[in-house]
């Protein structure tokens, strides 16, 4: 026993609950999916910012919309002059900071774009992560709601040429100035009703999950769900209800319509009469840019979870249906979500900063385009690979690759141990590679190389019953070590043609 | 006071010690760095990885250079089942993980190329923060050193990928082995000698910055810096000190003469026999690929501080001088490393796993290039500014933006308060716009837009005095609107042109 409590013990090889390894094609996938949308963001006059993954826990302040666990969604930790530090949970607190911290420099309005991870400390689930990307695009230092309408219009050009079809997806807009002139009117924008509003802006938040039924239960006494776990109600009389789900139930045929009913509902509200104008604002650029319905449609139901928007709310939904993790068929739902938040910056300046943008959930946009089937189709395709079989003739076999990245192919050399020649074309074909260079003593004496065509070969495979057949079928060639190149060029031509 | 006492304190919008924003052309700058090196990596085979911020405690081991604070220099903290998590200080450790967790599924030799933040929890100075970007390249799984070889040439490749011209930087190698052979033949390599060996170590990677004498001084009693700290000494008996520093002057002018050289001082060493049969393979095949002296060398100084190298070890430095912040001229120095690390993957699996692989250090390596003054000359151009004089014509200047945009051109409207020109101008000239557009009542009367060519109007500005010469001179023009789009192409394409 005194011998085994000696020995070190191994580590598990394993990540913290929640994290997760991307490989491969993966990576590639998402990096072309973040630069063209980088792109998009860059053509509309919006500059990098990158800004470090630590920030002070004062400068991130508690904005995550679980409000009752303000720190909980949080990984914090203490440096080590004591102070508290934590990770970003998302773009726009640390944006808030460089606007305040730089504004003197920036120029005014700073628009800027911001892609990376971010960290959130929550209990992670089926295809939620606690680390995850996001690509922003923010308008900060303008209070014209024309800056919200033109991130609605780049959000639709960006999911484009992120590559969801126009009729996929739908940018939903609301504003938060008529929420709470309907807030108002419920009599829910007094001091002492801060918790009940929480409840109910949470309530209609979940329109699209619960149903108007569980929407009405959480705004009422509170809902059970499923499971059995029970969520506390808003606790509001039967009007006050009324008056709410009127409000999220007001979207008309166009733009121009839902804003007539919402003008109705708002009543003598000032600041739901302001909204609702705001809104009218939107609808009308949105129309003359051709972003109209049902690209964009003004949705009284959207809420978003966040505490900090003041004006303009809009998140993107995809509309095509598809199979989740329990079978069942439904819609993809968010992708992306923004609004304005107009004092944000000012809790380090004391001073107004009028601010607009939104945030692109990258993860979840890849997983909609796979779900799709439209990801890019063939996989990144693996390198063209030199078999090693002479292990003094190494710097032969390497000349032969570097001939082939000159050409702009793909290639390596094989580096495991050993000259077995069925290992190494089973390694070659774990890479997908293309095609295997053969090059044994034989070859070597005659000036020549075994060429393998190894996507023809796998197709054949299965085909061919004799040794002698193998051989005289065209997947396997033996060329000229001079023709190597140009074989390789054709086998991948080949390839490349359906 | 009671009063000012209960007003919540505003948070300052700073960073935390050790962190620094990145901004515009920076960002695009080191984005094009990473995507010709990873262009380079990815021609050669290797696949990109990307593991998450944070791994356990564990995993990631203690392998830091600083042997005397193992921890120390790590950003840890307990997750929310007590656990300790930390941030990733390098690439290698959450690759051993990688290699170790997925071993069944990986091809093997496994290649991988990662690029991304890494985390030092470590006293920030002059260019010394606390996160940076590393681009790594590694293969796993193979034994043999023409992958260390390979690896090499890569870096070579790779760093003129970047822009670093191949007489501005050597990469030298050398070998763990014989460093252990000299270390034997010195009697510090058997039990007990570890503390006098660790210093031995960090005293000879020292030898670029301290030169012979502070190496001698570290090796024997210690040595006090101009600071007046005291660095102890390995106490070395003066002929261990000898050997020790015959062995780091023993480069020749050529690898083969260096090896023969080592296999003098090595002596019967088995280690150190190995280690120079090793170098020699190395220096045949970069000799073989046309990497040959100076631009890869073989150097016994070369230590590398990290306690897990196991064989080759290899650091690209810059060659040219450059003026430091003392106003001194100096050797840029190292700007990647790396070298085989054979027993990292067997603290999780039990299994040897030989393993080689390089760092570069991707800021570092930007700031090179910018004190060489070869960074993209021309900072990334602003947007062309549509200026918002009336502001009900929101819409009509936004749709001028998306011409022009559907041509490729970066552009945007104004989206600032106010109808003031100057100030509007002022703007498009702190984001280096190139051209505005300047639709006011009058030319949206007439059908017309003015065309201010920004760069051309900077220049003329000092030499003239009159407004009347002002609007005589070419930086602006009246154009039908119908022309807008030619008229900015042609200004564009003047300002391209030297």
């Amino acid at each position: 026993m005194a011998k085994k409590a000696d020995k070190p013990k191994r580590p598990k090889a394993e990540l913290p609950r929640g994290f997760h390894d991307t490989f491969g094609a993966d990576v590639l996938e998402r990096e072309r999916m973040l630069s063209r949308i980088a792109e998009v963001y860059h053509l509309h006059g919006f500059d990098p910012l990158e800004t470090p993954a630590i920030e002070t826990v004062e400068s991130l302040g508690k904005f995550l919309p679980d409000v009752d666990r303000p720190m909980g969604g949080v990984f914090g930790f203490q440096d080590d002059d004591e102070s508290w530090v934590a990770l970003r949970y998302d773009m726009t607190a640390p944006l808030a900071r460089v606007a305040a911290q730089y504004r003197q420099d920036l120029p005014s309005p700073y628009r800027r774009y911001a892609m990376g991870p971010v960290w959130r400390n929550e209990k992670p689930g089926p295809g939620r992560f606690r680390q995850f990307f996001q690509c922003d695009a923010d308008t900060v230092g303008t209070s014209t709601v024309v800056a919200d309408a033109e991130i609605c219009a780049m959000l639709a050009d960006a999911l484009q040429a992120a590559g969801i079809a126009s009729e996929d997806f739908v940018i939903r807009i609301n504003n938060r100035k008529v929420l709470n002139g309907i807030l108002e009117e419920a009599g829910l924008q007094s001091d002492g009703e801060e918790a009940r509003r929480g409840i109910a802006l949470r309530a209609i938040d979940k329109l699209d999950r619960l149903g108007e039924g569980g929407v009405r239960a959480l705004l009422g006494e509170g809902r059970r769900d499923e499971s059995g776990d029970f969520t506390t109600g808003a606790e509001l009389a039967g009007e006050q209800i009324d008056l709410l789900m009127g409000f999220v139930s007001a979207g008309r045929a166009d733009g121009a319509a839902t804003c007539a009913r919402l003008r109705e509902l708002v009543g003598a509200s000032e600041q739901g009469i302001e909204g609702v104008q705001e809104l009218e604002t939107i609808a009308e650029f949105l129309d003359s840019q051709g972003y109209r319905a049902p690209l964009t449609v003004i949705d009284p139901s959207v809420v978003r979870g966040l505490a900090y928007y003041t004006g303009p709310v809009y998140e993107a939904e995809l509309t095509f249906e598809i199979t989740d993790e329990k079978g069942e068929r439904r819609q993809f739902g968010s992708v992306a979500g923004g609004g304005r938040y107009d004092d944000l910056v000012m809790r380090f300046t004391g001073q107004r900063t009028p601010a607009t943008g939104v945030s692109i959930g990258v993860d979840r946009l890849l997983a909609a385009l796979r779900a799709r089937g439209k990801s890019s189709e063939s996989r990144a395709q693996g390198p063209v690979v030199i078999l090693a079989l002479e292990r003094d003739r190494m710097a032969g076999y390497q000349t032969i690759a570097t001939e082939l990245r000159n050409a702009g192919i793909r290639a390596e050399v094989y580096m495991g141990g050993g000259t077995n020649l069925g290992k190494q074309l089973k390694y070659a074909d774990k890479r997908h590679a293309p095609a295997a260079i053969i090059i044994g003593s034989q070859e070597r004496e005659n000036g020549t190389a075994q060429i393998k065509d190894l996507v023809l070969g796998t197709r054949l495979a299965s085909e061919i019953e004799s040794n002698e057949e193998w051989k005289a079928q065209p997947a396997q060639q033996e060329v000229g070590q001079s023709q190597i190149l140009a074989t390789i060029r054709a086998i991948l031509e080949r390839q490349s043609t359906p």
